[in-house]
Order: C-alpha cells, then structure tokens, then sequence
C-alpha cells in the first residue's frame, strides 16, 4: 500500500505532467502545480527542493518505465531478430501511453538544448538505451542471425533513430498512417537488411 | 540584387530565428525581435501581421529548403535505390543547417501540438514528402529494384521515421555517433531489406 507521502509525491508529478503539457515549462508556475495538485507549498517543497529537480524526476520517471517497457522481455528461447520483432510491438504500447504528451517531451528536448544538467539526465539513459541494443546486435551476429560485416553500433542508433521517429510522428500526426504496421514493417526491412544470407 | 524590403524581410526573420531559439516562442516578443533586427515595430507590421505569422513564414521557409535540397536531385540515369542512398548524403547537409536550430525546430512541434493552424502547416508539407518518398519507391518496384510486395506508403513513412529520428539525435547529441555514417548504414540496411533477391 503506498503511503500519504507517496501519494502526495505521486499526485504533484502527476499535477506537473498536466501543468507542463498545457502551458510549458517556464510558464507553469509552482503555485499553479499546487493549486492543480490540491497541495501546499510546504508540502510541494518537502517533496521537490525546485521546479527543476521536479522536471527531472518527471523524466527519470519516464525514462525508466521506457526502459522496463523495452529491455524486460529478454526470453533465452527466441532468437534476436524475434527480440528485436517484439520490441517494434512494444513499441505501440509506449505510443499510447505517449499519446497527448507531445508538449512534455518536447519540453524534455528544449530543457536539455538550453541547460547542462537536464542535458545530461536527458543523454545518459538515451546513450545506454543505443548500448543494449548494441549488445543485442553483437549477440545476434555470434548466434548466426546476422551478417558478420554487420556494425552493431551503427545498426543501433539506426534503429532507435527510427522508434523516435516513428514516435515523433505517430504523436504529431496520429492519422497519417497505422503507425504500428510502420513500426513492424519498418523493424522487419531493418532485419532483412541485417539477415545473414545462406549461400 | 534584393532590394531594400527584402532584406528588411529576411533581416527580421534571421532576428526571430535567433529570438525564438533563445528564448522560445511564447517569450520572444515583437519588440525584442525588432531591436535584433535594427528595425521599428512600423517596418515590423509592414512585413508581418503578427507574430504568429512570422513564426508561420520560417516555417515554410525552412520547409521548402528541405524540399529543395532533397528532391532536387533527380537524374533520369540513375536507379531508385542510388537515388535514395543520395539522399541519405543530402540529409548530412540539412544537419550542418540545422545544427544549433534545435529549439527552433522544437518551437515549431510544440505550437503544432497547441495551434490549429500551425498544425496544419507542419503537417502538410510533411505528409507531402511522404508521398513524393512512395512515389520514388513505386518506381524502384517497377523498374525491378525492390521487391514486389513492398508496401511503398509504410516503406516511406519508415525512412522518414529514421531521417527525422536520426536529424534529432543528430541535434541534441552530436557527438554520439557519427551521424553521416550511420545515415548512409541506415539507409543501406533498409534498401537491403527491399532489394529483390534474384532467385
């Protein structure tokens, strides 16, 4: 059972995540958080010493459900390409969860080109994301999957270059297309391309 | 030669450029604007309406360079998929561009998501290079490059979904990778994965 703290803590995130999307970082105010959050101030900053460090458990928060989302599926009996297969499924899960928070991430994008220490928070989990798909790539390349000239790095941030991308424009432009089959189309052209040939 | 209103024209758009990456959109005001560009608000509402319609002319602006810079390369001696890989180059130059331009580009999203008519004029000109993108891709199926039962819409929702991905993270983390090599990787995988196998 969670505690009234933490379902205070909870509460101003959620109140943020809300504040945020709706008028922006700098515009939305500590005292706006509270009101929305049903919260003092003093309990606002028992719980976040700044505005700031409120942002930044916000995206951790996110970041690490990200990551839960997408790494927890390691299963010995399917090979990397099925993985991989099953995080393009993944995938659609994470969109709608993303849906109407196009204004919070993008405010995570300019936050982390204006300021060094959301820049960090930002890049950190991002570059070891492209690690542990790295990995997967040098391990589906040892169990024969993929082609052995295959650049496991490369590979990596272009597959992750193409989930945000699709994440990008499934949240701007929802209608355009059915972004789950572009993801699993996509994912699948990438895995041909990766395919080792029997000669 | 330009004359004398065009370069007050383009002079207040480099100001607001410039304004708009500092200190975002809803911040920048029409007089900071005009006191980077050296002119009065009178010259200022000769040339634009509103800041809104500012904002709406660098967006076009920039879009149409985009257009420019990679569809204008169509030679009729080539095949798709070369042409398609060139491209991947064109892409290392929107970059060098763009670089610097991230909250810029940030700006034009997050009023997309919050501005009716600043939605439709992102998303116009983009479900545009879609097409002209399934296009080339239903000529590579005809003339034989790629193989039949490619779905040329998804296919070119995917490539757009890695140059946009690749284009932010290029943006926001620079030093990652380089992000030249892993455009022409990635390009390279995906036309491997629709190259027709000759059986």
């Amino acid at each position: 059972m969670q505690t009234r703290s933490e379902i205070t803590h909870e509460g101003i995130m959620k109140a943020a995540v809300a504040e945020f999307s709706r008028s922006g970082y700098d515009a939305a105010s500590v005292a706006d958080i509270c009101k929305e959050a049903g919260v003092s101030k003093g309990a606002f900053y028992h719980h976040f010493p700044s505005k700031q460090k409120l942002f930044l458990a916000i995206m951790q928060d996110w970041l690490k459900g990200i990551d839960k989302q997408l790494f927890s599926r390691r299963s010995p009996d399917k090979t990397i390409p099925e993985m991989i297969q099953d995080m393009g499924s993944t995938l659609a899960v994470i969109f709608q969860v993303a849906s109407g928070q196009l204004p919070m991430f993008m405010e995570f994008m300019i936050q982390a080109s204006r300021d060094k220490e959301v820049w960090s928070a930002v890049v950190a989990p991002y570059r070891h994301y492209q690690q542990r798909f790295a990995s997967m790539i040098r391990e589906g390349i040892e169990e024969g999957s993929f082609r052995e000239d295959t650049d496991a790095d490369e590979t990596a941030w272009a597959l992750m270059s193409m989930a945000i991308g699709i994440l990008l424009q499934g949240i701007v432009d929802p209608q355009a297309a059915n972004w789950e089959d572009v993801t699993k189309k996509g994912v699948q052209m990438i895995l041909d391309g990766l395919k080792r040939r029997n000669e």
